[in-house]
């Protein structure tokens, strides 16, 4: 089953909006098995909104659209498709009492403002999808041939929730029928799954490379690189076959890229290099600190993002400058003039430093050049120290990182939680 | 002049990538008057590059890709858009050599790998565009009537190195020509430009309502409405007007905004809460620290984003467990027990002791339940305690965030940035 998502909004596409439900969508139903096969952005204009979702419409008879269900003059979704669908619009009473009572209950005032009272007008014969965290109902548009187009909220929040609660298992349904099937466990229905293969510390061509050599035994997936700054991604899909076998092809071209790139592998999916550091911080028994200087609290935050770090992670100490270094660290002042503040000499007893004063097994130190300034010819912008002691073992490395203030920051905190993941693997 | 942009990558489909090309030529297109009207996304597959863009060429005339240039198997852009052309390919000499040159400049091996070579296939008759930032060269494909199709890498950098160096002039001249106009500095082209007032702490519909009894005044511009976990973000775009008279109308408009929001506005455009604090402590020779709980880093990462920020921040305690809330920060265990680790009490605490500590003019503390576990009633998931001490003189304050952990965390360095700010600006 394919599926074309449209997306709506003119932040969008003047540029002010990184859109994240997209990327949401395309995984969940990439995981039932629906395929999605293109996405178009326009701006909040009738006829451009009316044009997209009609082609779309007669490319696959299935849409999903986000944004523009507010209560902001700029939202046209629900007035356009019902056009699409030569449908005229009513006041449908219970959402708009649901509205009142939302409203009053939340305590944003006495009386529903008037600007929010349209987001209770929805096209005729519509089926209304409840919103779980917001206002805006989202809309599911049917017309006598099967086609549909389902309106989701543009909020990300709201968007998720509702795709969960009401839309996923319409879609569900739906797929079932179209592969003629009524059983979601039916073992035969053909379906669509991808495993990704996670990376870092190696190129995209060099991975290209060590990958060719083995690439007939990959010849019935498809492969993509996916390069970011946590690493590149390899991603194999497996396309036409039942759940059973799909499995069993994915397991084996894991084990293709497994072997071709060898530790440079962390993990699969959206596995994440600070919650893998973390998982082997519990299985040992060890507390984990930080010391920071170039990425300035973003390594804690890469940590503290994962659900139940508190458990494993102490804290840390942000030493941005030398002043704090040495006095909250316990870097020696010697160290700092001989060797410099970006040095592996200083990351060593930065990484020392946190691990005594915090009381933790384990310690990450950080210190370099993030740019744009501040380079020199021996020290240029990208040039990364970094320390990890484990039980008062310490180990530093220095790396050059390409890319902008932020690139080179985020990959420098990828980069340390790499080195403690392979030094708590050996 | 309108553009339409067709992203091409598998990843955009599958949701694995955020598409972060398109927001940046979008941007860097309305600054010269060229409105993208619609964003397409394809995967890698040639029949569907294909029509995508043909289908664009045929509604707009000016094309412009990103993606699949790469050296991996999965990079079909150049043939598929050359056959919509009706143009074969060739082996371009030139770029395979600069490509091997680089190949071994870069000390990546003596021989460039096979895989790499297709990069140097053009379509025939294609303008060649420059990459500083990488291996794959750009393509420029324009036919007898003009339509054109602008092909750019899908790595972020080498997309921004190319646009700007080599395609931004070219779309230039073609906007100047298509408005009757041979001169850039011509008074009377018009153009289309935005500017987005930026809100913190006031909801998408309350803003609405401040705004909606002033609305008359803003009629001849578009007003969006972008909520996102920094604040809502309010963009005025005037279209149809010259530069001059553009620019007075949206002064005018933002007059409008101001009033309605009130000290609800932090900054314009791209303005940054942490940049504008930044600003304000250089304006007073003040240096900052930071005492992050449920943040674990995520303000000293805000705060250290900006370039230049280590002369006014000097670093911090990332004070995840109680133990380094006491011993480094020198919260009295008494409070700790009494008023608990989240509560205004330890917040005012945190922020006296990094403060006397790390010898800053101005420290802020967090302090929260990020979740999604810890809440209780009393202190539910998204309660966040901050501290504020300007030498010496600390406020303190609690406010329930709404998301999930990461939109509180987010929404919690936002807060207590603004938090700042207003003090500072008082």
């Amino acid at each position: 089953m394919n599926i074309e998502l449209v997306t709506i909004g003119d932040e969008l596409l003047l540029g002010f909006t990184l859109d994240s439900n997209g990327a949401h969508l395309a995984r969940e139903l990439a995981a039932i098995g629906v395929t999605i096969v293109r996405r178009t952005s326009v701006g909040d204009e009738a006829e451009g909104i009316a044009a997209a979702v009609r082609e779309a419409l007669e490319r696959t008879g299935a849409v999903i659209t986000t944004g523009g269900l507010g209560p902001t003059s700029d939202d046209l979704t629900k007035p356009s498709i019902a056009k699409v669908f030569g449908r005229g619009m009513r006041m449908d009473n219970e959402i708009l009492e649901a509205l009142r009572a939302r409203w009053i209950a939340k305590g944003w005032g006495r009386e529903l403002p008037k600007t929010n009272e349209q987001q209770a007008l929805v096209p005729e014969g519509a089926t209304i999808l409840v919103n779980r965290h917001g206002s805006a109902p989202g809309i599911w548009l049917e017309d006598e041939k099967g086609r549909w187009v389902a309106m989701l909220p543009g909020v990300p929040r709201e968007m998720r929730g509702m795709f969960a609660d009401a839309l996923l298992p319409l879609v569900r349904e739906r797929a079932e029928r179209a592969a003629g099937s009524t059983r979601a466990a039916d073992a035969s229905v053909p379906v669509v799954v991808s495993r990704t293969i996670r990376t870092t510390g190696i190129s995209e061509s060099l991975l290209a490379d060590s990958i060719a050599p083995l690439a007939a035994q990959l010849s019935d997936l498809s492969l993509a690189f996916l390069p970011s700054w946590p690493g590149v991604d390899l991603r194999i899909t497996s396309r036409g076959r039942d759940a059973a076998a799909a499995a069993r092809a994915l397991d084996a071209g894991e084990a293709v890229l497994r072997t071709a790139a060898g530790a440079h592998v962390y993990g699969t999916d959206v596995d994440d290099m600070a919650k893998i550091v973390l998982d082997l911080c519990a299985a040992k028994g060890f507390t984990i600190a930080v010391a920071e200087s170039c990425t300035g609290g973003l390594l804690g935050a890469r940590i503290t993002a994962v659900p139940g770090s508190s458990h494993y992670f102490v804290g840390g100490v942000i030493a941005y400058s030398n002043e704090v270094k040495a006095t909250h660290l316990g870097v020696g002042d010697d160290t700092l003039i001989k060797h410099g503040a970006v040095s592996e000499e200083t990351a060593r007893e930065m990484a020392s430093g946190v691990r005594a004063r915090y009381r933790a097994n384990v310690a990450i130190s950080l210190t370099g050049v993030a740019g744009p300034g501040g380079g020199t010819e021996k020290k240029p912008v990208g040039m990364v120290c970094l320390g990890v002691d484990i039980d008062g073992e310490v180990t530093t490395a220095t790396r050059n990182m390409v890319g902008d203030r932020e690139e080179i920051r985020q990959r420098s905190a990828q980069w340390a939680l790499d080195q403690v993941r392979r030094r708590l693997q050996a």
